[in-house]
């Protein structure tokens, strides 16, 4: 644990030759996070579709680590509204992430607490920072391609994802005419309404 | 400051396209680090070269904030001692490093302040996990083309550099019949002689 430790980070694939954890994400663990309810429920009765994976580096959880790791989020889409990942805060709100994107093409959609927003594309080569207090949702806006990003975020951040569950984003990502458009969420519950 | 921030980090110049800080290191700042002190002398007698630049990012030096940049070596030799960065600890020792490697050839000389060493390869694609209290510098041991890598370290690291050129690095990286090779460094001052 306290040696120092390489791996390797290669297109065209991009799975880092060493991880500790492999984390899957299906269709079934984001109830209410997408706009199209039925379109949801149609697509989860056929299949509980994988929409995204991330590979983790394991480091101890405190000050002063980094952990770090590989997320991927696959193309698709529930309605109109592009494959995501959850998104959260972290538990320890002052703590930034620095993201590299490998491969893909999407949008990051971020947030503070009171309701400020930013969006941040990201395709290959594009060094993204959220700085602390942001919560952050990697959007898949590709037709065809893995969305694929390297982050690293201070060892004793934590991730806090029932706020997001509870409030959503204030914006979400459609496609309208082949394009993604941001649109306001109609079910974001603002700060006075929390 | 408090907004999120993107910029591209792409090959094959990988120069980013935005930064706040240009340093530049040359022979000069690094008396008494190269083993060969005649030939130290002799180049810095007809040209300060440039050994090494930094291209940092801004971000508050506190923790939860994450430093980043691109570090650049450039390709060179002192007698057969290839060049290097000036290598440092951070000052909160009880800090990490994470490096991606995006261009060259070099390797990572690190060590703890008892003394435990150890050596990483850099290469494109490579990424190493510099764990908290391990001094670390980078030597380019290709004979034409830059070592550049991505770096990450928590906001309230900070740099000690007087501690290596008090007791220099355990371990140097030579030339020898056109090969690296890490050899003992006589000057070392081990813990129990500083």
């Amino acid at each position: 644990m306290d040696k120092p430790n390489s791996f390797e980070l290669t297109g065209p694939e991009f799975i880092p030759s060493q991880y500790d954890h492999h984390i899957v994400r299906k269709l079934s663990s984001m109830v209410g996070q997408y706009l199209d309810i039925e379109a949801y429920q149609e697509i989860l009765a056929k299949d509980d579709l994988v929409l995204y994976e991330v590979y983790e580096i394991k480091r101890p959880e405190v000050a002063g680590e980094l952990l770090h790791g590989v997320s991927i989020v696959h193309p698709g889409k529930v309605g109109q509204e592009y494959f995501m990942t959850k998104g959260h805060f972290h538990t320890v709100l002052n703590t930034a992430e620095v993201y590299y994107c490998l491969k893909g093409q999407g949008m990051m959609v971020m947030e503070t607490p009171e309701g400020d927003w930013a969006i941040e594309e990201l395709y290959p080569g594009r060094v993204l920072y959220v700085p602390p207090r942001w919560a952050h949702r990697s959007v898949n806006t590709a037709s065809n391609s893995d969305l694929m990003t390297f982050f690293i975020y201070p060892g004793n951040s934590g991730h806090d994802y029932g706020t997001i569950e509870q409030q959503g984003f204030r914006k979400l990502i459609l496609e309208e005419a082949g394009q993604p458009k941001v649109i306001d969420n109609p079910r974001w519950k603002a700060p006075g309404a929390r």
